[in-house]
Parts: C-alpha cells; sequence; structure tokens
C-alpha cells in the first residue's frame, strides 16, 4: 500500500472555508458537531480510499471489536491531566472527528497536512499522505482512574463507576512494570498498514495536547487471532496457532452473551452495548521455549504445532475430547494450556481475543524481548478474565515460560452516530 | 499474507532422510555444504513461495541492498562469543544455509519446525509456517570489532580490517547509547511481511547460540526509501516524502561509483563487490516538529510536504535550483537539509540509503519514541557519511530535532554463489 502512486495535486492552501466542507461532506457522517478545538472532519486532498478498505465507525458498538482482526496495532494509554469535564469531553469529541476523517482515510482537521495556514502548524502530521484507509479502527476506552482516584470522583462521574471495571488482582508470575500498566483512557489503533495506524495515535495524542498525555504505548506486528471464520489462524511466537477456538464476529449469540453489556441500569445503564478490554503485555521466554522439545511444546499447549489440531485427534477446529486416554493417560493433559483454557473448565465462560505479537528490541541479557500483546473483549472481568487467569499463572505449564509485564483494564463504551461521540453515553446518559 | 490457508498436512516425522532432502533439492542452490552444526537447507512442507516474493541470493553482491526496498525490517547486532575462527566461520555457514531456505519460504533445519525427533527442540521455530516467503532478504555485515579488540587481532584477521570501517567521529548532538550501538556482526533482515522477519532474526540467534549473542535489535515498520524507480517515495515520520534523490537500483553507473568496492588489493581484497552499511537510530522530537508551522517545516526541509517538490519549483523529481532567488533570499534556502545534504555541496557524494520508520513505545514523559532508523550503504564511510554527517549536525536547523541514540559501521562482504558462504573471501581469499 506504500506504493500507491501520490493524490492529485492539493487544492490552494485556504481555498475551501470550512462552510463549504462541512456542505460537502453532505452524508451526515462527516462534519458535524465539531469540538471546541475546532476539528472538523475534512474533505481532504487524498485520494478516495477503495470503500473496501473503510471499516463503517457507526454503530451499536464500536469498531475494531468484532471487525476481522487487521494484520497490525498501536495502542495507546493516556492519563488525562485536565482537571475540566467540559474539557475532557471536548477531547472525546475532538478525537471522534478525526477518527471519523482517518477511517475514511482522510487528513484531519479543517486543513489536513498542507493546506492550512502557513503560519501554524499542520493540522495533520502527513505522514499518512498517500497511504490507503488499511481497514484503520480505533477504539476508545476508559480506565478505572478516570472515574476516582486518591481525591475522590472525578470530572463528576460520582455513581458511575461500573462494578465491573475491576483492579485485577495479583496473579502469581505477575512483574507487572507501573509505566507499561494503567491509565485513564486507551486508544486502540488497527490497520493493515503499521504506519496508519501509527498516524492515528501520534495524531490523537498532538489533538490531545494539554488534556492528556501518553502514558504507555506499544506496536504490534502482527495478529494473533482470528475473529471472523473468513481468517486463518495465525501463529504466536512459540508457533503456534493461536485463538482456534476464539470468539468470531460470526458467533451473534456468543458474542451477545459472552462479550457485549446489555440489561445494565442505575449508574451503568451507559455502559449497554459496550464491553470490556483487558490488556497483557505478556513477555515470551522465547530462547528457553525454542530449547523444549517438540513432544513437550505440544504437551504444554495441547494442540499438534503444524496443523493446531488437538492432541485427541482430528484437525485444527476439532474439538478437544478430553476424555480420550493414551498409553500415559489423557491425550489431551489435563494440564495443558487447551485444557486450562477450554470453556468447560471455566463455567462455560468465552473470550473475544484479538492480540499482537510483539518485538521490542532486546534485553541487557542478549535476548529479544518479545512476545504476545494479549487484548481480549469481555463481557465482565471478573467473571470472564480473573478465574481463567487465577488458573492458568496456577497450572499451566505454559506460565513458565511467560512473564506478564504490563496490564489494563478498560470499559469500552457503546457505539455512536453521526454527529455523536465515543463515551457520550457516560457523560450525558 | 497472513490469510494464506495452512499448507498440506505434513510429512510423517522422520519420514524424509536427509539424503533424500539433499537429492530432492536438486538445484545446487540448497542442500550443499552444510554447516558444521547440520544446519541443511530442508525440503520443506510449507507450500512453494509464490515466485514473485522470493528474491534471489545469488549473484555478486548480497541482497537487500539494491533490492527494491521491502516494506519491514528486523535488523540485529551479534557479540560473537566463540574465541574459535573455525566455529565463526561455521556460524557463517549455517546462517547461509538457513537464510537460502528461509528466502524460499521454506523452514529451516533438516527437520523444519515439526518433522525432528519428537524429543528435540524443532530446529525452526515455527511461526512463519504458512507465511509467503515475502521477498524476505537477509543480509550480512562485520564491525571492526570483529577484527580486533583490546587484546589485538582476534580470529587470525590481521591485516584484513578495511581501512575505510572506521570507528565514527563523535558528532555534535550525538546521544548514542552503547546498548544501541556497535557489533561484531550486523543482521539486516527485510521483508513485506514483519513476521517473517521477526522469524529471521529469532532463527538466525538461535542458531548462533554459544557462538554469538544478539547485542541490539530494531524492529522498523515502514520503509521509508524507494531503491528502484518502481517504488513511490514513502513519508518519514516528519511527513516528508524521504529519500526523493536516493541511488536507485537502475543508476548502476552510480552505484559502481558510491556503493560498491572494487579495486581492493592485498588484505582488503576480500571486500570487493562488497559495501558499508552506515546505521543510525535517530529519534526524532516529533512533538516539537509538530507544532512547528508548515511554513518553516518546509524552509527547513527545502521542499513542499505535499509533492515533495523543492521549493524552487517544479515537481517532486525536479532538480532543486539552489540559485533561484525569492523576496528573502535563495528559494532553497542555503541551510535547508536538501541543500546540505545535495551532492552539489557533498564533493558529489551520494548514497543508497534504505531507512525504516520506528515507534518504540513512550519515554518516561509522556512522548513517543519514534523516529527513523537510518541505514545507508556506501563505498567508503569516510568519504560518503562523515563529511556530510558533519556539515548536517552542524548546520541543520533539521538537527534541532533529531537525536541519534545508536550507531554502528559494518563492513558488507560481497555475494555468494551455490555452496558458499557470506563471508568466505574474507575467511579464505
Amino acid at each position: 500500500m506504500t506504493d500507491r502512486p501520490d493524490p492529485s495535486p492539493p487544492s490552494p492552501a485556504g481555498g475551501l472555508s470550512r462552510r463549504s466542507l462541512l456542505a460537502a461532506a453532505g452524508t451526515g457522517t462527516l462534519g458535524l458537531a465539531a469540538g471546541a478545538a475546532g476539528y472538523a472532519a475534512y474533505a481532504s486532498t487524498r485520494e478516495p480510499a477503495p470503500a473496501s478498505a473503510v471499516v463503517p465507525l457507526h454503530g451499536e458498538h464500536q469498531a475494531g471489536i468484532t471487525t476481522a482482526a487487521q494484520d497490525r496495532m498501536h495502542i495507546a494509554a493516556f492519563d488525562v491531566t485536565t482537571q475540566d469535564r467540559d474539557e475532557l469531553v471536548a477531547l472525546l469529541r475532538d478525537w471522534t472527528r478525526a477518527i471519523e476523517a482517518m477511517a475514511q482515510g482522510q487528513e484531519i482537521g479543517e486543513g489536513g497536512a498542507t493546506s492550512g495556514p502557513y503560519d501554524a502548524p499542520p493540522e495533520d502530521t502527513g505522514e499518512a499522505i498517500g497511504l490507503a484507509a488499511s481497514r484503520l479502527t480505533v477504539t476508545i476506552g476508559f480506565g478505572r482512574t478516570l472515574f476516582r482516584d486518591d481525591g475522590g470522583a472525578r470530572f463528576g462521574l460520582e455513581g458511575r463507576l461500573p462494578e465491573a471495571l475491576i483492579e485485577l488482582p495479583h496473579f502469581p508470575g505477575d512483574a507487572l512494570e507501573e509505566a507499561r500498566s494503567g491509565g485513564d483512557l486507551v486508544v486502540q489503533a488497527c490497520a493493515d498498514d503499521p504506519q496508519v495506524a501509527v498516524h492515528a495515535v501520534r495524531n490523537l495524542s498532538r489533538i490531545a495536547f494539554g488534556r492528556a498525555q501518553v502514558r504507555w504505548s506499544q506496536i504490534g506486528f502482527g495478529r494473533t487471532s482470528s475473529t471472523s471464520r473468513a481468517q486463518s489462524t495465525p501463529r504466536n511466537l512459540m508457533g503456534f496457532k493461536d485463538g482456534t477456538a476464539n470468539l468470531k464476529s460470526e458467533d451473534t449469540a456468543f458474542l451477545q452473551e459472552h462479550v457485549w453489556v446489555s440489561g445494565a441500569s442505575g449508574g451503568e445503564a451507559w455502559m449497554n452495548g459496550g464491553t470490556y478490554l483487558v490488556a497483557r503485555r505478556i513477555r515470551m521466554h522465547i530462547e528457553t521455549w525454542d530449547r523444549t522439545p517438540l513432544g513437550e511444546q505440544e504437551t504444554i499447549i495441547g494442540r499438534t504445532k503444524r496443523t493446531g489440531a488437538p492432541l485427541s485427534g482430528g484437525e485444527e477446529f476439532t474439538e478437544p475430547d478430553f476424555a480420550l486416554q493414551g498409553r500415559d493417560g489423557p491425550l489431551v493433559p489435563a494440564g495443558s494450556h487447551v485444557a486450562l483454557a477450554h470453556p468447560s473448565h471455566n463455567d462455560g465462560v468465552r473470550m473475544l481475543r484479538r492480540g499482537f505479537n510483539y518485538t521490542d528490541g532486546t534485553d541487557g541479557l542478549g535476548r529479544l524481548d518479545a512476545g504476545l500483546f494479549f487484548i481480549a473483549f469481555v463481557v465482565d472481568p471478573r467473571t470472564h478474565y480473573v478465574p481463567m487467569q487465577t488458573a492458568l499463572a496456577r497450572d499451566d505449564i505454559l506460565s513458565e515460560y511467560l512473564r506478564h509485564t504490563g496490564s489494563g483494564v478498560f470499559a469500552i463504551p457503546p457505539g455512536f452516530g453521526a454527529g455523536g461521540y465515543i463515551g457520550q453515553t457516560l457523560f450525558e446518559g
């Protein structure tokens, strides 16, 4: 996609008034409800993105959750630095308008990357000029600290903190780094072109200037889960297919039960149509794993490495048969990852995973700092993450090869419509 | 490419003997001269890669230099831990065989990712199973410290250190980190799929176990230069097209003059057909840059942001006219980046750049750690890098927005043929 020819020559600077842009936008998707800082959608000079590369953003749920998983990701958590509720709301409005523009492959702001006043900083940083929309989605969420800190409630959000938005307990083997954990806001940008995802996070960070600042960020270079039956199952850095049993966008009844919040009332009603994002940066001791015999690797996972079939037989999508006995006991060992994580051993719980492989250079000991940036969307982390992770951290032999170095839980508000903004139900519901 | 279906079912473990594999390979490209550790090429169970995705490796020069720049990169420097020359040579042989296999989209080693003995670690780590060859190239080079350390010559390489393989001087503004600089060996893996590039570095690191270990590594998520006229010019994280004036693979006469070593004699004859790689990790103060007015940005660069045309007019590939005067002096200011870096102001010197954008999370101050991993291939760093970088570090206003945090210079030996290995001329010439 980086080989596309440049778009047609720019419009003359200032040649389009904001009014004409708003009129031109026309669809109702764009241009309405510009935020306090004036980030209106921009009728860009970039070429129209191919429709197939544009993910529709408006709807009951935010995009980037059941959207067929894109290949690359840049995720960032932010600390809100303003104390002013109106400024926070204005930030969410501005972000929403910018996200709408970028998802269409357009530059953000009235002036785009180059058409603003010559003596002002450009509104768009420009590194995505000429790139396709690349199925960009940006998903926004709220951390527990947005609702209250040591001083009590923040931003007038008394009574709005959902009970499910917990602080995770300490799990055995956790080695969490403060600088890679938590945050008041999360921004998950996914796209098939990494430059498009990086551009999104960077420009949202820029828009946030004076209101919020990046706390941590992470690039994921390759998806580790499929979220659609049209996608094949990718491999994690242990070399195994990851997410074979993942919930898929086609599993609408399961999604309703295990992912989407519904029927919440009172101070939590704003979360209906939303979900919870659990993020864990899981470093893998890949050098140790790579010295583990194939048979042991497969026993630990409970699947064959090449096909991903359960050790009880069949092919990748065959249900594991935990009762089937081999010479030395069950063919799929009770302590294997697939057994411990299986819904039948977790009160029927399922999750929608959407993680990414990462590699962040090298540690001081000549080892690659590589692993899985785990992301799961669940209806309630108390029932859908904590019990399973407790069991995995305690019993899963795989845990010996893993170290959780970052962590975050975020409430993902529902979707939005034309003229609305992400998080509107929290502040105006 | 991650959506490709899995390859056909695996061969039975151990069902192919090494002999039959060698016979099957047949082409002479594969299977010869297996290294001391036994990393022969493997007739993989992965599907044959589409020919278009396979870059031929054999020839006068190594691949990955004039190869049309791939979209993603993983580069790593290694410290050699063995003191034994034969072990070092064996490592280079093993690496070469593995590189040949991976560039064909094959698994490495006799057993591949899963077909070895069940009670032994797999020879290939497996995360690239099912992925296309993705135009993988792996380019190997030698650092100055490979030839000598404080104790004198290493590995019997007296008299073999090329004069051009210098230690770079300190440039104004350098903030080099020891842990991101230097190294005895460099491995530059480029591919259109990042998982393929990461797989290559990781498996070469694994093969090196006990002989060399990773000193630093860096992922680049998007190319910042074109090396072929068939490619459009990509943008760096300042939002500008980067590398418009770059040498291209079509410029054969220029390449002969500015990139490839020729006519070296005596102890340096082994470098004929080789080149020198200069690596600089250049962090950009993007938050500061983003607050700079468009006009100032363009004056600093000397080109327009949208089209990349020089400020003296025309389109991207129009030669800048440094004499053309505007109201306030030359339209392309003498202190602009394009002027300072232009061959006419650098004794006609040109370079082949092959850098990548990077983003490595966040620093402790809420800023993205992002920038350019600069890579250039030049015939001699003394004439083709030091003078220009001295001028840029001193006079380029752009330097205020940059900080060089990592550095390395490596001698890139010539290419190799069937049965040969990378670096053979150094050890056997």
